[in-house]
């Protein structure tokens, strides 16, 4: 750091995101990327708007809300709109927690808990998994803090029911209740239907996987209009106009085609399924993921002597080097092809290692 | 706010955004667009990125990188690309001001820089603009704080020399000084070349005005590798794909299409000293901007009164209700054509208030 950098931030550790090589073309099993382009519709109104990026976007985010008001069923002061669901999640921690509010959150979730906790000075408590690697609810009822619930959780891929989320907002009903449904399309309950019921829940959700748009970078929050009234307090405070037009309009065209998102869901599902079994059948044992991933460890290899093997023959998954998770690597569910491709080689690597 | 909004956030005012109404078509010279479109070679690399969204963007946007390092030559870690120009600012904020290193900035200038103090809870000094709304150098000479001085001024369109602006970082060893360059391709002296001899000199730019791409949403920083690396610390625990790939994708061809650029810049200053002369001859005394815009007040007719007139009859321009600005109005520089009919309307007006 430089010698004018604040103190307050002497101490940061940044994030670290997914590996992205530019040195040569892996098959990219490691950020849960779709293997499918946006919707047809997606691209046809991000076009468009390339050709009038002169005039500023529309910070309300107007023509978007109404089609996601619709495609939720909520009001239009139930949702806001930002750059990601990261930067929602910032603004949440932001807005809902301090000194007097810490943050709680489990040891095995989102990488990026603790520093956006650390970035605004927030205490926090994390709460470990249990051994099987699932959240365990008594363990978030009367916390007295605001919770982050990552459901379906990462890198485990394992979900809370919507009655377990339900149980938790209601046992703490003077804190907010994040649940962080990046990963919920793929076959997860949404606690989105219950903010009503609990005005301190608030559900954010990113139009980055199940939606296709990743580099669009497009996330959004649901709940009771006075929180969402806070986070508008924050986004206008900050980058009023964070989303831009091209990506709005992707936006309009992906929840419109709802078809589309629907297939692409249901394909995801049924390849995790084909690769789950396929990679039973190579002795690896997994979490009940629900998410377009799966996370894996095998009797014989470890976690990052696969990773390794597997990188220097063209496939990338995520590797995370802690303690729990070091036997294990992520693998995110693409193509029927990739995967066909990706176990190939694997069996290829196990069976140099037997 | 709701009861679980954090205290610390309590006496937050949110910043206002110009006025972009729905309602009805109006010419709008309020919020200081262009009225060009984005360069062909960057609606046309936009379009092609909008195709493979569901890839993550590169968070160190390294080919848009590469080209601006030509663009400027500087080297590829003195440059650092954001959300627009506004996260670059938060983030300067962020990095390079606490209690100790206090903001200090024209009580006259860009209106979010107290709410960015604010968000930050950051003490801030607003230094009062001269007489004549221009900056006196030997006000920012020493100040013990961290200057942020928009050049050219808003809403003034004043500019200080690059001379000026050496004098002050000079002045300064201890701080960093931000320069606020939105408004500097227009007919201003940039500071870019001087970061190498001033190592505590950040300049920030953006490509919403000289680059037509408000609504794309990209700014960047040039600045010693030591404070942009700074800046990435913030960045990477913040949002660190915050640039989307049809906006990174985009950027690259506005900085390649430099004949574009140019001959657009060159444009609006001629369209603007052409409007400049008509508005002395209709009464209206002005500041001598070097922007993409105007700042005017008539001899006869109240700012707020001429704002409401020309509202009425389908122009917008931009109104400041502060007690040293409220005689003013600031003008946006669109097409000739668009300023033809503004000034028709605007003769008009004045004609019927004789």
């Amino acid at each position: 750091m430089s010698r004018f950098f604040s103190q307050k931030y002497a101490n940061l550790t940044p994030y670290t995101p997914g590996e992205q090589p530019q040195e040569r073309t892996y098959l990219k099993l490691n950020t849960n990327e779709s293997p499918f382009p946006p919707s047809p519709m997606a691209q046809s109104l991000a076009r468009q708007a390339a050709g009038i990026l002169q005039l500023y976007s529309d910070p309300v985010c107007r023509t978007l809300t109404k089609v996601a008001a619709e495609t939720f069923d909520i009001a239009e002061n139930e949702i806001i709109f930002t750059n990601s669901s990261d930067e929602t999640l910032n603004f949440a921690f932001m807005a809902f927690c301090d000194s007097a509010h810490p943050a709680v959150f489990p040891d095995v979730t989102y990488g990026f808990y603790p520093v956006f906790a650390a970035l605004n000075h927030i205490p926090y408590t994390q709460i470990p998994l249990c051994e099987d690697f699932t959240v365990r609810v008594e363990d978030y009822l009367g916390v007295g803090g605001t919770i982050f619930l990552a459901n379906p959780n990462a890198p485990t891929g394992i979900a809370l029911t919507r009655s377990q989320i339900a149980q938790i907002a209601a046992a703490n009903p003077d804190n907010v209740v994040v649940v962080d449904e990046a990963y919920v399309d793929f076959g997860a309950e949404s606690a989105v239907g219950l903010f009503r019921e609990h005005p301190n829940l608030l559900v954010i959700q990113t139009f980055s996987k199940s939606r296709s748009m990743a580099g669009g970078r497009l996330g959004f929050a649901i709940a009771d209009a006075a929180l969402i009234r806070d986070l508008n307090t924050i986004k206008y405070s900050t980058n009023p106009y964070s989303v831009n037009r091209m990506t709005m309009a992707a936006g309009i065209g992906a929840l419109a085609d709802d078809a589309y998102f629907r297939k692409n869901c249901a394909e995801i599902a049924r390849v995790r399924r084909m690769t789950a079994q396929r990679l039973r059948e190579l002795g690896f044992r997994m979490t009940d993921s629900t998410a377009n991933f799966l996370f894996a460890a095998h009797a014989r290899m470890g976690g990052e002597a696969l990773y390794l093997a597997l990188k220097e023959r063209g496939v990338l998954v995520r590797h995370f080097e802690t303690p729990r998770l070091r036997d294990f690597n992520r693998i995110t569910i693409g193509s029927e092809e990739q995967m066909e491709t990706f176990l190939r080689i694997l069996a290829q690597i196990l069976e140099e290692h037997a």
